[in-house]
């Protein structure tokens, strides 16, 4: 008795000679007697050989790429080079033809990333995208399991939600308004107490804040969901719809949270080394060649495995805003006025050009940067002594710029509160978030990640809407 | 040199006599002497014993329940009844104060659970609130385990969506545009084309069709992601924003799905049973409790942890809708009416009352109902060769009634298509989905289970915004 056996357990297993059901799709067919098949669960294919003359020349003729097929057979050792094993078919079925007059995968040429943006839906059935969609499986499961080791308790925070706590921007309206003919106010205004909440919602920007409640109980929390800006950005940095993981911890300092941060960045780039090396391997090779249509002097000095090797062997260099700048404003490209936004004084936001210069020019590894200026920061971190800078942090790292984002916390009302009415934010509408600093506040500290940057930088794409399945962007929400 | 330890680790270690630092909230103290800490690793507290007058008056009036301490002090076995082991503390240091005459949790009485929704910000603090976030941490993470062990691609679908696939109904629109002067087409509706997406968009009601997209390529795929309903439900079971858990599978024929099911469900609730007992214990008790203000008849033969390995131990039984109906209309509360809704021939859709009768009353164990009327049934479903039933299946829990929900999917390109127009779907639209049965489809299952739902199941919860941290739901979307 025989049974289907993925092809990933068939390639790693060391016997030979034992009988198998294999169900996959055909990748390639030649020499009417040789089929690659892929089932996803690796990118390696399996050789399936059909004995000569042993299938009606019918059926032959619908073994096309992309058709998927029952296969069952012996596994023996191969005789051909480039594998160890294949599979010496006894029978073969058709169960879903794929007309290759019709079947967009089936150009000779490789498609290029742009068009297969545009068959999103039949994407994953390459190679590229394979290798990717299980990478990011991999990625999201080392994120789960760091947590669960470390006794995080994982918080699902609101999706919709009514606070726009952080001021963070643009957002997306949740509403089942009748939007021809809303009801209004006495004063004209949109009645959204009549609204399907009994107020106006919006798409959450950040489980930050919720997530800081819930740290007041359980100690170490995290969040690992999906957060929204409707930022009209079309680059090949921005996403609408897009994965957020925002761990908060109490009785955690700025040193414990950066240590916490290199700690989990470290572990899930080592768990997929680890467990995805086939698909890491595989889009090393496309990055080296996507490298060698460039310019000699834009090539990247390391592949992709050594770039993650390298991010796991070092430890991440610590500095403060202020010598960050001092740096940048004595270095060539600031001088010699290369950079778009010349540093000429301590206070300027950091563009990521000048984050890549710290990473990858100066420091050669990834930086963590802190006590920001209060100015360019979030209202909710510490305030340092000094009365001009925060308890902030950002790791950044080569080729993408900030990869983590974090902070201290302010566990202090009064400081809070003023920082609050100074930023014109809504003090009394959100009492319950300064409710954990009434109750029994604690120094607290949090970051986040944005989980298709560090995708970005674990698969060497460079390009957002390729490491996420369904792309969200402006002008654009296909399938 | 002493470190902070979590009060979990201290609970399990055998060692005493060390040295450590320990950081959470006061629970209670009594006698000016005994403090009960918590940090949120467990349920749990550990005692703190003070010496008799080390603290000066104005310090242990600080000490109360809420407030956030730091102790340094040793562990030694402890005295006093109900411990293994205490710590005695050499150092207290209050870190946050917490008003007694404010403290909403301060009540001597129990609060109600319908107190504790509206200071959903700061249950968690509660012991059962502690023990049901910590439960839905561990089914979260089991979830992912028992996908990863098996090979399943982790896929984040869309939570924008354009598409109205499965008419689910009512839905929430997301948009940009300006509710009060939205732009207007020349037939004087609302110009979608100008709001961010360049068309209509809302959030998801389900991941699968998009799952179906990614299992042609991966084989397995499962996501676990919020999913949104608009509809005005205030029930005890209903919420406008929940998570799914949804697997598909090519390959896989309606068996295959059952056994999947039925292990995945046996899997994650023997995943909590192992790890979480304590948590468990405490909301069996609690259910005790609340049972016990029932009149007799109401009372459930069993308790929590008992239901849970009753679950875990039965093979669930599998019968046909056809069969269920049958034993339906012979059963006593029909002949008796005393069902709401009685059953009078085949065709009619199974309410709540009936799943329950089946699983409770009739089989006492989770049933699994297959092969459905095609009328009541989603239009993705297998149609059988009878003309009139499809592979559907419904797993029923005792108590919850509906658990899952699952189908073998029509992989037959015309039946399809024909099934869509009968239902007027929008075919040309879904052309994306229908190229899943146009190149090399293969037959192929999943099924949807909401985490909620088995969120109830296994704490023992009545109503469902006590088992996600913020509920979301008509007219309230705190927080």
């Amino acid at each position: 008795m025989s049974q289907r056996v993925k092809v990933k357990q068939i390639l790693a297993d060391d016997r030979t000679h034992y009988a198998v059901i294999v169900k996959g799709w055909v990748r390639s067919f030649r020499n009417n007697q040789f089929i690659a098949v892929n089932d996803g669960s690796t990118n390696n294919n399996l050789q399936a050989v059909l004995a000569l003359d042993s299938l009606d020349a019918s059926l032959l003729k619908r073994i096309t790429t992309g058709a998927a097929i029952s296969l069952s057979g012996e596994i023996i050792p191969s005789l051909g080079k480039g594998q160890r094993v294949e599979l010496k078919v006894a029978t073969l079925e058709i169960l879903g033809d794929c007309d290759p007059e019709k079947y967009p995968l089936q150009l000779k040429n490789r498609p290029s990333l742009e068009y297969l943006r545009e068959i999103a839906h039949l994407r994953f059935r390459t190679n590229t995208f394979g290798a990717i969609f299980r990478v990011r499986h991999s990625l999201a499961f080392a994120v789960h399991k760091f947590f669960n080791e470390r006794n995080f308790v994982y918080l699902h925070t609101p999706i919709i939600t009514a606070s726009d706590a952080e001021g963070a921007g643009e957002m997306f309206r949740v509403s089942t308004l009748d939007p021809m003919n809303p009801p209004l106010d006495v004063d004209g205004n949109i009645d959204y107490s009549e609204d399907f909440f009994g107020r106006a919602t919006n798409l959450t920007v950040s489980g930050q804040l919720e997530g800081e409640l819930a740290a007041m109980a359980f100690g170490d929390i995290y969040t690992f969901g999906p957060t929204f800006r409707a930022e009209n950005s079309n680059t090949t940095r921005h996403l609408a719809e897009f994965w957020m993981i925002e761990p908060e911890m109490a009785f955690y300092d700025l040193e414990d949270n950066m240590a916490l941060a290199e700690a989990f960045v470290k572990s899930v780039i080592g768990y997929v080394l680890e467990n995805n090396r086939e698909d890491l391997d595989f889009l090393a090779t496309r990055q080296e060649e996507e490298e060698k249509q460039k310019p000699q002097a834009e090539r990247s000095d390391m592949g992709l495995i050594e770039k993650l090797e390298f991010v796991l062997n070092n430890e991440f260099q610590k500095l403060t805003y202020t010598e960050a700048i001092e740096i940048l404003k004595n270095s060539k490209p600031n001088k010699n006025k290369k950079f778009s936004y010349i540093i000429e004084e301590w206070g300027a936001d950091l563009q990521s050009e000048h984050e890549r210069y710290l990473v990858e020019k100066h420091f050669k590894k990834p930086v963590i940067l802190t006590d920001y200026p209060a100015a360019i920061k979030a209202f909710y971190m510490k305030q340092n002594e000094d009365g001009k800078t925060v308890r902030a942090m950002d790791i950044l790292f080569p080729g993408i710029g900030e990869m983590v984002g974090g902070s201290q916390r302010e566990e202090n009302y009064e400081k809070l509160v003023k920082r609050m009415e100074e930023m014109h934010l809504p003090v009394e509408e959100m009492s319950w978030y300064l409710d954990t600093r009434r109750f029994g506040a604690c120094p607290h500290a949090g970051f986040g990640l944005g989980f298709e940057r560090l995708m970005l930088f674990v698969t060497g794409m460079t390009n957002i809407r390729d490491v996420i399945p369904f792309p969200r962007t402006p002008k654009s929400a296909e399938f």
